[in-house]
């Protein structure tokens, strides 16, 4: 690991004291189109108003009115969490202002971060729900409250704002600062033993340590990493791993219990390990995402198996119908993964986070921006009935995109995500970007030693799998230029066209390969990834989809949707010998239907195979576009005929 | 459907006013060993007084005493239905009374019935939850409070006390009464509109109204079964089908929702259904059975798919993962199988009790009796640590019996399930007896027209598949002995040994045989099962056992378990065309080790087959004996490996 000089903060939501890889930020890198561009258009222009509105209506933001007006509990509204949703949406509009420097999104964040600092109290102590007369006091239900949680969205909102407009006045850094200091006074070695039932307070005072350059922050983020695993908190009928109470986080294996406290938990982790230098827990985190990812997560990249407790399960316990997959999950383990690849450079950490930005994150939310899945079913039995937009849904649905949820986490969660997606994009070290995720984007960076980078990325991945690089100015001296090859594209190709017409071409195994030269303006560096649609078999271990195979092509899932199969998918299976294919800019595969009538008992002597029926062709869809045309039955997992 | 004739009504649990089978009663069968003796002993020592003994010790019974003593709701104790286990221990108490007249546990009965009577308002509102000052008010929360649900068991309680101890002066037949008028009057045509959210008070008071002859109980049944199905609950975050308010009962596909209540209710409309002549509601319900058993049940028999709200999934949503196939569901199953046959008389009602027994409520209790399981996952994939037995365990552990539960319904619904066996052997028609559970037992009983039939019967089933049934006395007349012969007993014989000597050998296809002769002294009818283990395949629509065979062996659905195996059950297989055979007094099967190290990333090409490593033999468990040995690692469902 090798300290690196970072001349001005990256504006980037993870801005590390050291690592492998330097993050670049919305200053060095702009997504300009393509899939993600349009989603950062939607989330700019539609979801962040319609998250104002909700949290407006949901009587959410008002909390802090009532606060303020000193009138609560009366009227207080939502869960204890409620306030975490204002922060995450703060954060979302410091992104977004970063991004576009949009002055109605200016107005409207200083509008409601003169609602927060209005709640606030004297000694810095901030939430609505606890402390007042009538209210349950301050820090007395730990495992449940959620008000370090709270105040670790606020922690993070207000280190987006002081990237995105270092030495703004609008006051939110000051009240992040009071509030920090309240925690450090109360929970400090000194103070109570406690940490929060929800991870998140870590990752927040890990990022305040580091625009504050305060290392009373970090030190508190650590305390509350070491206190986790020791019985710190009571006991709850899903066991202490719930909330990774049950084994220290140096100890621990895999990531377990709630999928989103422990993403959280670890990325909070990584920010301490790295800004500490504790290479023995950098060490364990690895070693656990390495288990988490072999063991514990969806071929869509989501995590999380059970509806019950949002919990990871065991090893192999990867059930396609209702797999929870929470959308939240989803961002959680892109926060840690980019964490250890800011720390190690590990390209398979890239892959993951391509993996679950295109099938759990772009999945969550309708193509308006206006309606999101909470969790990520790979297989839905049951159509449902059309979802009325203007409800609040129970928070696990999973058959209908709703507007808005009792617990709604994910869309602010998507928000935050989108804004900030340039900085996923590239990262410098001292000689050179890497290019981990490939979208429209124009990259203009300065290296360590002062040399400077600039080029265009042309591409309408992942429709195809061109990627052009092209060089802008001339190079004063090489540098070199990493991509990212991902697992599945045995096959790629790199092809530098210098300006002045020599081409160069080569295999680009999987992992990653370099181009290093003095650029030209022109030159032109393309990969080419193989995208031909896969059939994909799961480990063998995984029990509830053996015999199954999946279909993916590039970093996208497909799944077999029952508006484009004109039938229920229960009984569709891929016939035997059926090979992806593309045809009219969709994939199709060959189908056999089985329906027959019900044997009463279902189950039966062995060895009775009928010959199957004929086959037909059916398009496929990809994942993240299902459920855009009304109610329908689906499965990502298709059952192989044989 | 025929008047039954009933002259006395049985000792029984369910004495319908008509129907095509009549209940045989603990007075007229007697099972008097083997399998279900053994676990009646077991029940009556051991079970009974363990429940009375954390009844006790959780203050669920000191509850009504704090009750009559007027000091709620201060140290009140447990949850909101902890009453209805006290009713339920006491109608597995009149159970044993009538089984054994054990003159200790008469003495506990009347005990018990004193305390409850004391709690009991003059109004005859009976519950230690609800209605004090400081309490909820009664009725207040039909959804949650259980209040009804409470009385319901109340009712089973009195009428299961009224049949085996008719006008005992013990009182609990007048509080039970005196609540169920209460229960009219509040909630009679023109009073409150409502019903509870957990049904079982229909099937209380229609029990209620057999043994008081009072139609009003059975009209007040009608009334809430009815009134299911019309939003007349709040909606809840599951909806309305957890508690089965979301379809009117008579318009329902499947059950659904949770799966006790489900069945609880299905139970209550049978017998509103039959005794009220309505048989379109008798059709619906047993459509209903049809579609529950071909699409929503476990192999074991188990019910409910869910952890999160213990409900039933969607048709082929069956995963062995975290199957939840609660204990009570199963003796809800059997309630609801129960009622059908008597109504109806289809085999396949006794075939799905047998199963049902076997493999669900024998799986529940350990060899002990003190301790449970509440869940009865089909694949353990983690061995757990040896439970605490002194503590009392959240409800939905799966890993190991536990001895108590916060919510502990299963512990008396076995026992009282146990108790009340004998009443499930067989039953009498206008010529005949129908044998449809084999254990040994006397059968002694009186036909409508006064023919006397009595005989044994001689088994060690489920070890070996011969029952031989032994004429006692010679018959003045023909009767028919009918045996049922189960859906899997392919090639099953009957051979009829006249006391002379003639023999008369058939064979006899699953459904039922019927013998009919004027039986002598000592005339022998031997049923013989064909008892090799068998392959079972799941339908192909079960997604989560796809490519996997369960191995059965008679009633009994046997496990691989990791204390037999010498290794954890998650790497292996069943060898290619191994078939199970037995020896040395189990089941063995060939496995394969499939053990691989992790991929990285657990999803890959297909097409890649190593050639398969070599075979061991492994031996069996019977499901409902798994473990007893110490934490495991345990599967129903094995993979076949191709």
């Amino acid at each position: 690991m090798t300290m690196q000089n970072t001349t001005t903060a990256a504006q980037a939501p993870v801005v590390p004291a050291r690592g492998r890889l330097r993050p670049l930020g919305q200053r060095e890198v702009r997504i300009t189109g393509g899939f993600w561009g349009d989603r950062q258009s939607v989330n700019g222009s539609a979801t962040l108003e319609h998250i104002q509105s909700r949290l407006e209506s949901e009587g959410w933001l008002g909390n802090f009115d009532r606060a303020a007006a000193g009138t609560l509990p009366e009227g207080r509204r939502g869960r204890e969490f409620a306030d975490s949703e204002v922060y995450k949406y703060l954060e979302a509009l410091a992104w977004e202002i970063g991004r576009t420097d949009d002055p109605a999104l200016e107005t409207r964040l200083r509008a409601v971060v003169a609602r927060v600092a209005a709640a606030q109290e004297p000694d810095g102590y901030l939430n609505t729900n606890f402390g007042r007369p009538g209210q349950a006091d301050r820090w007395s239900n730990l495992e449940w409250g959620h008000e370090l949680y709270c105040l670790g969205h606020l922690f993070q909102a207000a280190a987006a704002r002081e990237r995105t407009r270092p030495g703004s006045d609008d006051g939110l850094l000051g009240i992040a600062i009071r509030a920090a200091d309240l925690v450090c006074a109360e929970f400090g070695a000194d103070g109570r033993d406690g940490i929060c039932g929800h991870a998140e307070v870590e990752v927040g005072l890990a990022e305040l340590s580091r625009v504050t350059g305060d290392p009373r922050y970090l030190e508190q983020a650590r305390l509350f990493v070491e206190r986790h695993g020791h019985g710190t908190l009571r006991d709850i009928e899903w066991g202490r791993s719930y909330f990774q109470d049950d084994v220290p986080v140096r100890d621990a294996v895999a990531l377990r219990g709630h999928a989103v406290r422990a993403n959280y938990l670890a990325s909070g982790a990584a920010d301490v390990a790295v800004d500490t230098g504790d290479d023995e827990l950098l060490g364990a985190l690895r070693r656990q995402w390495e288990r988490t990812v072999a063991r514990r997560t969806y071929v869509t990249g989501g995590q999380g198996s059970h509806h019950q407790d949002e919990a990871f399960g065991e090893d192999w316990e990867l059930p396609a119908d209702r797999a929870y997959s929470e959308t939240c999950a989803g961002v959680g383990s892109i926060m840690f993964s980019w964490r250890l690849l800011l720390a190690g450079g590990d390209p398979r950490q890239a892959d993951l986070i391509e993996r679950t930005l295109y099938n759990v994150v772009a999945t969550s939310p309708a193509p308006d921006g206006r309606a999101f899945f909470y969790a990520n079913t790979l297989h839905q039995r049951v159509p449902g009935s059309p979802a009325d937009r203007d409800a609040t849904s129970p928070r696990a649905s999973s058959s209908l995109r709703a507007p808005w949820f009792e617990v709604s986490c994910c869309p602010p969660n998507v928000a935050r995500t989108f804004a900030s997606l340039d900085a996923y994009v590239a990262t410098a070290d001292d000689d050179g970007v890497q290019l981990h995720q490939y979208a429209p984007a124009s990259v203009r960076t300065t290296l360590a030693d002062g040399r400077v980078v600039a080029f265009d990325v042309e591409t309408d991945y992942p429709a195809s799998g061109a990627i052009r690089v092209v060089s802008r100015g001339d190079a004063a001296a090489p540098w070199t230029l990493s991509l990212r090859v991902p697992a599945w594209a045995s096959g790629a190709r790199v092809r530098v066209t210098a300006a002045g017409g020599d081409v160069d071409e080569r295999e680009a195994a999987p992992g990653t390969v370099e181009v290093r030269r003095a650029f030209r303006d022109g030159d032109v560096v393309e990969l080419v990834l193989p995208m031909a649609p896969r059939l994909t078999a799961p480990d063998d271990r995984i029990d509830a989809v053996r015999g199954c195979v999946a279909v993916e092509r590039g970093p996208e899932v497909l799944a077999l949707e029952s508006v484009d199969a004109g039938a229920d998918v229960s009984t569709l299976a891929l016939a035997p010998g059926s090979v992806p294919a593309e045809r009219d800019g969709r994939v199709w595969i060959e189908v056999i239907d089985r329906a027959t009538a019900d044997a009463g008992w279902p189950y039966g002597p062995t060895g009775e195979t009928a010959r199957p029926p004929a086959s037909r062709a059916v398009p496929l869809v990809a994942y993240h576009a299902w459920a855009q045309r009304g109610p329908s039955t689906m499965r990502v997992w298709i059952p192989a005929a044989t």
